[in-house]
């Protein structure tokens, strides 16, 4: 029988996620670990990020799902560096993943490396694989209750994003009850209103994330 | 330190939810494992379904999440039999939290026992809880992608309920894609379309959901 030693587990990833970190502050690299439930938009959203940041910025993705390369072959389409990491049934990446996925991404070059976690609002919360920042990621046809539903993954969180802020007239989604549960859970926490579909709010987010990258440079962030 | 060893926590779990599923038997109660991403509409169906079965079965309800009592309050305003287990950060509920819950439910005279689990479409996928069906839903605003990029769960349901139907037209959902996905994973999975809101589709599955029963308190199923 295989035992499994949870908070060993736990110390082992924690230190290993310090590693990243020291790689990527060596190599200049912003690294966003991006969170949110199946079909909160995150592939979309990223879809939408990369043509903000053209000229500006050079991204590369590490995609994290169970099972296909769906998410990996859209953002190869775009012409950026992506590596789908299958977890073949784990319900979160964890900082070893991470290292395997940067052993083959070729990261010269590269400004801001996104990684796209599995979809799992509750289990991805536990593990830091390394990042600067954390994102979390919720879509108005979730419903506004999520923050206090599922509080451990926004108190964790960098910023929060408001998704398919283009479908608020077909819900009862109310924002200023997101944002006030977020406030009391993450009260640094930034909100950003957003519809990849229409493209509002999308630079405002891409502003946040290179001024982060520019802070981190002059060694003010990370 | 504290060790934990998976295979015994999960034959452990196997044998408590034999125990539950033989108490329903015993009882009389179809018992259903409710699964699906955060926001894909699973209260709100529930409200629905309760409506549908006024007058023609007695359901109770059992809802799981991390924090908050936000869903069995709104189970409680229909007058259903309701508790509200609380995880505290576990991502799926396990047996051993259903059978401390039923203890604490007046089981007399149900005849419809819906588990509401968290919010999660990986990690529920592990954990009998005892039930008779496992049913997940996916909402349309969720992309038509889910089940091939989670197939764990859908793979271990009896059915799949497509959810929101009434925003097909807001986004590219390819019901198709979905029930081939589904018909390869799952060939004796019933698909069905609903949105809780116009109420299409619900008296399909409160339809479906009375025959099981009654089939099987003829013996013939469970």
């Amino acid at each position: 029988m295989k035992i499994i030693a949870a908070k060993k587990i736990l110390k082992a990833n924690e230190e290993l996620a310090g590693k990243n970190r020291a790689r990527f502050n060596q190599a200049g690299i912003l690294t966003i670990n991006m969170v949110g439930s199946p079909g909160c938009g995150k592939t979309t959203f990223l879809e939408a990020l990369v043509a903000r940041l053209a000229g500006r910025a050079a991204p590369a993705v590490i995609e994290g799902d169970l099972a296909s390369t769906i998410d990996a072959q859209r953002i190869e389409k775009l012409g950026v560096p992506v590596v789908q990491i299958n977890t073949e049934g784990a319900c979160h990446l964890d900082a070893s993943m991470v290292a395997a996925a940067c052993d083959s991404l070729e990261l010269d070059g590269v400004d801001l490396l996104v990684i796209e976690n599995v979809g799992n609002l509750v289990c991805t919360a536990g593990f830091d694989l390394g990042e600067h920042l954390r994102i979390v990621l919720l879509s108005t046809s979730e419903g506004d209750d999520k923050v206090a539903k599922y509080p451990t993954i926004f108190q964790k969180s960098d910023a929060l994003l408001v998704t398919k802020i283009d479908l608020l007239s077909h819900g009862d989604f109310d924002v200023d009850r997101v944002a006030a549960d977020m406030k009391r859970l993450a009260p640094n926490g930034r909100i950003f209103h957003l519809s990849a579909r229409t493209g509002e709010g999308v630079q405002q987010v891409a502003d946040w994330l290179l001024g982060k990258s520019r802070r981190r440079e002059g060694g003010l962030a990370g």
